[in-house]
Formats: C-alpha cells, structure tokens, sequence
C-alpha cells in the first residue's frame, strides 16, 4: 500500500509589500530544499546583480511574445511595458516528476494558476496587523513617504483577495510563518484523492 | 488582524482494529493536551479496571434511549445488544468554547458525523500494508486465528470507506503518523474560512 509516485504539489504564495515573503520563502526552501522555487520569464532588462536564470528568465520581447502566442504560461501580465510570466511547461515537467513547485506571484496572477490547475495550493501571508506592515515598509528606509502610502493601499486591496486562497499563514515570526506552510504541504500531502492507489486490490 | 475566538474544530478519526490508532491519539494528546478526547456513551457493563467518565460514559438504557428520542447524539450504533454513542451536546459545548474535539468512531459513525457536521475533519489511519495489519494482529497474542481473519475481513471493509475521509495517514511509526494529524489540524486552522474577520475593515 505504498502509494504510487505522485503529481508534485503546486503552491502558490501571495501577500502584500512588506509583508516579508522572500525572507519566509528563503526559510521554506532551506527547510524544504526539494521544492522547486519557479522562476519567471521577463522582458525588462536584469538590473546589476541579477543573473539569467537565477533572479528570472530574461528574454526578448519577440521570444515572450510567441510564448504567449503558443500559449505556454500559466500566467502573465505586462507592468510598465515589460512583461512577467510563468512557464507553464517548467512547471507541468516538474510536477509530473512528483516535485513540489512553489510560484510567488501577485493576486492576478495566482486567481489565473487557480483556473488552469484547481488542485493548487493558494497561501496569502497577511501581516499580524497594518501598523506592522507600515512598520517594516518605513523600516526598509529606501522608499519615499508617498511610496508607502501607495504600497499600504495596494495592500489593503490585495487583501480583499483572500477568500480566492485556500490558507491564510499570518507572518509573525518568520520560523513560525514556514513552519505552517510546511504543515500545510505535509497535510495536503495526506488528502485521501491523492491517494486512490490506496484502496486498490483491498 | 488577531483572529477573533473561533470555534473549535471537530476531528474524527477511524481506522481498522490493530492498525495502532490508540497509541497514535495517546501520542496526539501528550503533544496537543487542549484537545479535548471524547468519550462515547454506552449501555453495556463497565469492564475490570474500566471507569466511569475516563473510558465511557456508562449510563442505563433508560437513559440512553431518552437520549435518542431527545436527539441528543452526533452518532449512535447499537452492537451485541449495546449502545454506544457521541453527545452532541458535550462536543457542542467545547466547540463554542473554541476547543477541539476528537473523535474517535468507526467508519459508520464517521458518515453519520459528515452529515451533521460538514466541518469536521475527518482522518483514516491506515497500515503500512495488510501484511503489517496481520503481523500486528498476530502479535498481540490474544485473539484466535478466526477472529483475526474477521478482523482482517472488516479491515478491507472499511478502507473501501476511505473516499469519504479528508485526509489519510499512513501509521508506519507513531510519532509520524502523529506528527502528520498534528500538521493537518495547523493546516485546518489556517484555512481562510475561519479568518473571514482577518478581511473586516481592511
């Protein structure tokens, strides 16, 4: 009754600016080094420190272009005249060999993974309160008074999302944060419809 | 953004005779002692050593039968001329007051639970294998070679149950299997459902 190799698990992570999502990503995947961490495709230009393949895909407009014509990405959206995207063949490779794939991407984006694949696991990470989060925005000291405010009301809108996720982890602690997504993935992990090969020759 | 007191979450778990599942929720309730372990209700004798409010509640079948026409069960079954049964009022009342309640009934008394109560998490602990259920069976020492072929026979019965439970964990050592229920209950609680006041006033 060993199950059989399943479908990786694809899960998707969203919360708001500030909210310290790379640093509790960062901390799942040293927990979790099996998954695999997407990276997307772009048209904007790497900035200094950034490598292909490693912070994005970096690609000409023409190569994205006829990628959304064969429609390959799970999702994409246009910011400021570039383009970001999520492959869909990475990703539909890496799950049928039962590996675990993690996509970090704004609400749009995860509303779209929810209607191409339903089986997704949809996380919101919320900030223990707004304060806070005006807190870490204004600690980060590199943004401007009006930048903030901007990135509070943006967040106040992406809230309004969170009835589309399926978990909510509030992002107290950062081991605390990873930990519950970890108990998430091992839970999901446990659904009985991944495991029909279960009752067969019962 | 704290969530408001929420209700507590009902969690019921089944599993063939001698697959371990005593030794699991023994193991449960030392690592998580707020969750409140209920105790059926039965007709029958209290056994040697057994007593009243730690194994059952043992009350006459007067009583019981009052009970049934007062539809005060979540479940009841009658067995070898005994009943047995869960007090929805007792588990009512700890779930108000935002403790979790585990259950542990057979699968039966499992689906009677899903009707009445959609929230409940519902968990089959399964062997590693039927080979394992029946060294595990044998090794007890107590049982004929005929009961436990009965056992093994029940066994295959219930797992054909086993799409009707949300989640399934495999008993292969006690403390992961455990370790797995604990995950799906940190799971469970994060579920967006049970924030909806996480997106009041945001």
């Amino acid at each position: 009754m060993t199950p059989k190799k399943r479908q990786g698990q694809l899960i998707v992570l969203s919360g708001p600016s500030g909210v310290g999502k790379s640093t509790v990503i960062a901390e799942l995947l040293s927990e979790r080094p099996d998954i695999y961490f997407s990276i997307s495709f772009t048209t904007r230009q790497p900035r200094v420190g950034e490598a292909d393949g490693v912070n994005y895909n970096f690609v000409s407009r023409e190569t994205f272009e006829g990628m959304i014509a064969r429609d390959e990405f799970l999702e994409y959206a246009k910011y400021v005249d570039n383009y970001y995207g999520t492959s869909l063949k990475v990703i539909r490779d890496k799950l049928d060999a039962g590996i675990d794939v993690l996509l970090d991407i704004e609400v749009q984006g995860a509303a779209k993974v929810r209607e191409k694949c339903p089986d997704a696991v949809l996380i919101f990470i919320m900030p223990p309160s707004f304060e806070e989060l005006s807190r870490r925005l204004h600690g980060r000291n590199t943004d401007e008074e009006e930048v903030i405010s901007g990135r509070l009301r943006t967040a106040r809108e992406e809230c309004k999302q969170i009835p589309n996720y399926d978990f909510l982890v509030v992002n107290d602690t950062v081991s605390a944060a990873a930990g519950q997504i970890i108990s998430i993935l091992v839970a999901e992990g446990c659904r009985t419809k991944y495991h029909a090969d279960m009752m067969e020759g019962v």
